[in-house]
């Protein structure tokens, strides 16, 4: 009996789209606006699901309270009213796009997260672009 | 040519997370503020989706106002302003987790439903917190 | 130069819609569904607004940490995951309709607020129906 | 690394749910008010998922701006402020029901999207009828 | 001790900007697309605002009940799944913008409510374009 | 016959708390994260509402093709995908708080309104902290 269970959260971050092996001349040209060298920003809405099997004892997947607690430590600490590009050491050398933090995400929940448990990970750059990242299969 | 189609409704109930076999205490240890013997309550969000091949004679997958029915038959009538552990047979004895109340309602939806479709639900027991259920594959 | 600056929170609490004067029969009579002994529940969604002059020194009205941490001890350690007839005393001979409930959380506010700032509150007990209330004229 | 991305959209038509080798009574039978001769209308919200892999050199699975254009060439222009019964082509002798406006936006993005990807149309007749399609399997 | 209780609604109709009285070049020349003279259509949104005081027997300010069976006789009823134009008897001679469709779902409650409350409607046309009329003063 | 219009737009930017007559350690102790040197971010949801007559020929208040145009001017592309404190002159010297943008935000709209018009400017920084500013009365 295999359920997903999601929890909501959110964090406010700036960044640039910069890879810094390019000029900034082929960043603006590749990036456009959002390559501005000072930097723009979001308020970033993340769902966190999580899927496996109903816990017959509580009828819990998984107590809330601690995915809460993993999104916190690994995400919400680390992320939140941080410039991602120069405070997130996992963007000192990776372009902060949403699909890349997505996957940043993904890997550092997935440390943490009981292995039985699958991981799915959506995350809103703004209401109108988003991704979803499921891992590797 | 398959589809899903979805339908979104809502009830409002009160729930206790709760195991009648454990003591207050047990209850109260394992399920926090959740399990106040006094109730809490939620506005439950519901969307129902049903996947199948588009009837080429309607354009339909299924006529929304059916779904809309059974929607209300199955669960509004059932668990709207309702006492979930009090006045709903299926949580007598089972925990009226958010996990445990999208299974009985995908069991109920399915025994009125058309086996001819596959269905799932999602269930928001706040805007932060909800499952998808899909039945045993 | 005014400015109202708003705060958003929530809590989840069950409620009946109840005079402790009137039998069952009355209060069901009036209240209909809303008055089930057993009670049912809500997720509130609160809005708290506080108006007066930016203060030029900081650029804010009130820091809505300040008003974050009101809310917080006033309303959400009050209200949340509570039954409002039994565990509120506020609501011990008052019927807890969202109109009251907006009126009791504007009064509590009201009490540890800084009295040059003017006050309102608009509470949701669902998405379709909710008040404001701005205190008396 | 597969990633879906998702871009949202929107347009206003009307439409009418009609058979044209029916007459206006089968039609109304079938359709209910859906089938008013005189039209009614609706916002659509439309999202845009596309999936593939993330290209390395950029961060990006797609550049959205392209996403945005497509739909603003296949959807937008095509669609936004007009009758879809009289003006689209696409629903000439087509039902326009939700299920076969959403294949229809798929097979005209499908079109001119990069083969490589897959996609996969959400759309939403109101915020409470919507349907999801992935093309055929 | 007044409040202000809301009731939220909603219907789908489709409309077009045009005055009987100008040519379809004039019409489009000042309403652009949407004077098409084929129609198009939208979700409306509307809220629906009372405001006078508690009533201290009940707790209510109006049983939304009966607000809510005042807006299904006065406006569903009357515009859910219709042309504005050709089947809204207020439309005949008068445009059908956002601003008049307010002012005569305001004067159409207006008459039917209890005159002790004041009236104010809020209509959205699109999530982005939307009024707020409250009558005369 | 007076009514509100309202017209809804966003943008997104980088900012921090600060005067920079403060040094960082007071500007940290008074705005804690929010005072990050690197910067942090936000997706800005704007609604400008314009108040006045419905102009009885249009049946409009104002075409809200030139209202959009106005915000599309004055405030997204002088905002949008910028850095507030380095790059908009107006916060060269004033702490862009919430408060203080949604002044801006007035003053500039407000110099290229017809002056017939009542303008008010509610202002998102996320969607739980927000403003509403009318003007000085």
């Amino acid at each position: 009996m295999r359920i997903t269970a999601y929890r909501k959260a959110h964090f406010n971050a700036a960044h640039r789209l910069y890879r810094p092996d390019w000029d900034d001349e082929r960043n603006k040209q590749v990036f456009g606006k959002c390559s501005n060298p000072n930097y723009h920003g979001h308020n970033y809405d993340l769902i966190v699901g999580v899927t496996g099997a109903i816990d017959p004892e509580t009828g819990y997947l998984i107590d809330l309270k601690i995915l809460k607690d993993i999104i916190k430590n690994e995400v919400e600490t680390a992320f939140d009213h941080k410039n991602l590009n120069l405070e997130v050491p996992e963007f000192a050398a990776l372009n902060p796009t949403v699909e890349n933090i997505a996957v940043v995400i993904y890997q550092k929940i997935k440390k943490v997260l009981d292995p039985k448990f699958d991981l799915e990970i959506k995350l809103y750059e703004t209401p109108r672009n988003f991704v979803v990242y499921k891992g590797e299969k």
